[in-house]
């Protein structure tokens, strides 16, 4: 029997987070102002504490990571690398599959390597309490968690069809002392507004993320800041201790380099967190296949197009340049709540502008049947967001086989599904369906971007 | 900043099962069949397969871990044993506290120490199929999950109530292909003679474990058996896995034995299982303290007293030599409900009369406030039940910051609480309440224990 897990000690921990900024041939473009100009980082200071924003627009490689951090990720990190032997045995493959757990932390995902830098940074800069938008719950219950275990206040607003059918998130943010209110809420101008127009209504991100950036920069003492879980710069930063750490392991389990590296992409952070080492790697010349992975139901890097968009349906923040299907779009009710996002972290984009990363979408009933085999074969109970990237390897594991080829293949299990077993049910009774996306609806929501200030595809052609 | 893990490697798990059996120094007393004689191991052919029934009566102190049952328990196992710094930190104390964390099993649990073992003697006998019965799905989940992985049919009756009140769990368990159903249920003679009494029923555990045993003892093939989550010897043997991990975890953090030693305790295994090696050694002269820790709504055996009594409601079992609160107790609604049961592990038992053991109780208010405290210094969520023992540590760390000793503290987590959360909720909002045992319903269920052979309290005097 092979060795199944490559533990580190914590000792063994990555100091530093890598700025993939810094190696890409062709940078991200800038974000840009309502006038259409690069903001500044001065515009963003409402909303991000300066210490953050100085992350957002670094240029540094290699960026220290606080002792503070380390000693809070030591409750969970350095997570074990393991090795699927037992879904390799089923698959008769060749291929070594190997993944980072990311389950290990507390609210059971990757999240939280963000959630508690956020918080960390903030409170270095005398900020008392943070606002955030989630959906599932997911990211919520991460931030709840950090900013218990660095003693800032934090308030969450959770779109109402969430907080009102998926109440266990919503008492795991009560357990770490957040507030969490149904989105829209009375206590914004955004809420109450959308309230009045429309008080059935199930909310959505895009207004849940306007009423906490309100919440956020209208607060009187000026203690409160704004926290994203995913898209920007300074938390894909944060994300690729996950990278770092599985190098070192891979190393110490005897293999080189992976040759191809998969993870699922919302936004982009648990993608980017395991990948962007790897992608270093590739700048500098190894041969690895780098796959981000979406669902055909939000194919926003495999069939949206490359373009400045808003970040949010109310088109309240800076634009980004990013592969997106329009900031209106409504993503199908699919169970990955998690990669029901329009748009795709800029500094994914670039990198698939550049050729260096080959997305890829699957539908949700494929990603349910390898969540499925992963079940009966590794054991565990995936989250629907994670099945999709094991869809893409078992898809590799195939090929390797069918080409007779010891592939190393690395994945992100990004999270548990404990907390979203509805899909399974939906799955193994028969009644999930497949939404891929037509292409009149496409057009349709990808229509207005071209009144928007156009996004240069940049790339240097070296791959 | 201390160590917080302290990882084994694959290669250190231990290759043998510990039977503490050999070692007390006053047996345990024999279980009694319906004839009021000790029965023999033939008598329960039909039910357990006979590879078990002779762990259940084996007096030889090592039993060795199959290979194979090593290859599966490597997806999660050896477990980490933590050090609860930020709990230390938190309450000021100079204890160190450390905790075997089998949250890690993708069941969430203990639990699936035992499970795949029984799939696995079971599978070597011939059989085909295991029955069970589940109250909250805790371990119902575990067995699906060890059939899964072993190509075994599982079937499942989990009582009504919370069937329906708590899908979450029979969803786990169709994930791992276990057929679960509502018991009482249409499918055995236990069942539809209850439901013809009592249509409405939300059904029990006792009722559970009658269909149980009889869809297994009727099987035409005969390759059908019934499996036990918790009590019988050889299902505490099994969990022995975890407090011989711990003892060489121990020894690699730098200590020697711990002071006290702690598991919450419903049947008794996972107790057993992390204490029992320490309890050789308090056999050997060591001294150390050890708690196991109930419900006061449910005091076994703080309250109970020492008898011959049956296992089920239904009176079809064995009789057990035990402490017992009589086999017709209703247990009040707590949460916990891992620990909602009448009797307790006659091993555990005979280490109470002896004296090795020193059972206490806990409210439930005041066990949610310790978890609540974990939550929020350690980070993780627990299960209700493990959160009786987080109060008995609570307690321990304070007595020793009263005293100014630096004792070593060692408990078991057993399992985390992602799947329990209304008890979170209940707390946090000021519904929660404690069933502490009126007297007058203790002498009710237990008064007719006496029309029942006498068990007589043995012991050595040593303690």
């Amino acid at each position: 029997m092979d060795k199944i897990k490559i533990q580190l000690d914590e000792s063994d921990i990555p100091r530093q987070w890598y700025n993939l900024g810094a190696d890409l041939p062709t940078p991200v473009l800038p974000p840009l102002g309502p006038d259409g100009k690069p903001i500044s980082p001065d515009m963003l200071a409402p909303v991000f504490p300066m210490n953050l924003i100085e992350q957002e627009v670094s240029t540094e490689r290699w960026i220290d990571i606080p002792e503070e951090i380390l000693n809070i990720l030591y409750r969970w990190r350095p997570t074990p690398l393991k090795r699927a032997v037992y879904l390799e045995e089923h698959l008769k493959t060749p291929a070594r599959i190997y993944y980072k757990d990311e389950s290990y932390s507390p609210p059971g995902s990757h999240k939280p390597n963000t959630a508690v830098a956020q918080a960390w940074y903030n409170k270095e800069f005398g900020i008392k309490k943070l606002t955030t938008e989630t959906g599932a719950g997911q990211w919520g219950s991460a931030l709840a968690f950090g900013c218990k275990l660095l003693g800032l206040e934090c308030k969450v607003f959770m779109v109402r069809i969430s907080f009102d059918q998926k109440p266990f998130r919503k008492i795991m943010m009560q357990v770490w002392g957040a507030n969490c209110v149904a989105s829209p809420s009375n206590e914004t101008n955004a809420g109450r507004k959308i309230l009045e127009e429309m008080p059935d209504t199930p909310g959505s991100l895009g207004i849940a993320i306007s009423e906490a950036i309100e919440a956020a920069v209208t607060d009187k003492g000026g203690k409160t800041r704004y926290s994203l879980g995913s898209v920007l710069n300074h938390v894909l930063l944060h994300q690729t201790i996950i990278g770092l750490e599985a190098k070192k392991q891979l190393e110490k389990a005897g293999e080189k380099l992976p040759d191809i590296v998969i993870g699922c992409a919302g936004g982009g952070s648990n993608f980017a967190g395991l990948s962007f080492p790897f992608v270093a790697e590739k700048i500098d010349g190894a041969d690895i296949k780098i796959l981000p992975i979406e669902p055909t139901a939000c194919p926003t890097m495999t069939r949206g197009p490359f373009a400045y968009d808003f970040g949010d349906t109310a088109c309240t923040t800076p634009l980004l340049a990013m592969y997106t299907l329009g900031h209106a779009f409504v993503p199908p009710p699919i169970h990955a709540g998690g990669l029901r996002y329009h748009g795709m972290a800029p500094l994914v984009c670039q990198g698939i502008v550049e050729g260096l990363l080959e997305p890829r979408a699957y539908d949700q009933r494929e990603s349910y049947k390898a969540a499925v085999t992963w079940a009966g074969t590794e054991g565990a109970i995936t989250a629907p967001e994670t099945s999709q990237a094991i869809a893409a390897v078992i898809d590799e594991a195939e090929k390797a086989k069918a080409e007779g080829k010891e592939k190393v293949i690395l994945f992100n299990y990004s999270g548990h599904g404990l907390m979203d077993l509805s899909g399974y049910d939906a799955y193994l009774s028969g009644k999930l369906t497949d939404y891929p996306l037509p292409d009149k609806e496409l057009e349709k929501y990808t229509a207005d971007l071209s009144k928007l200030p156009k996004a240069e595809m940049r790339k240097s052609g070296k791959w």
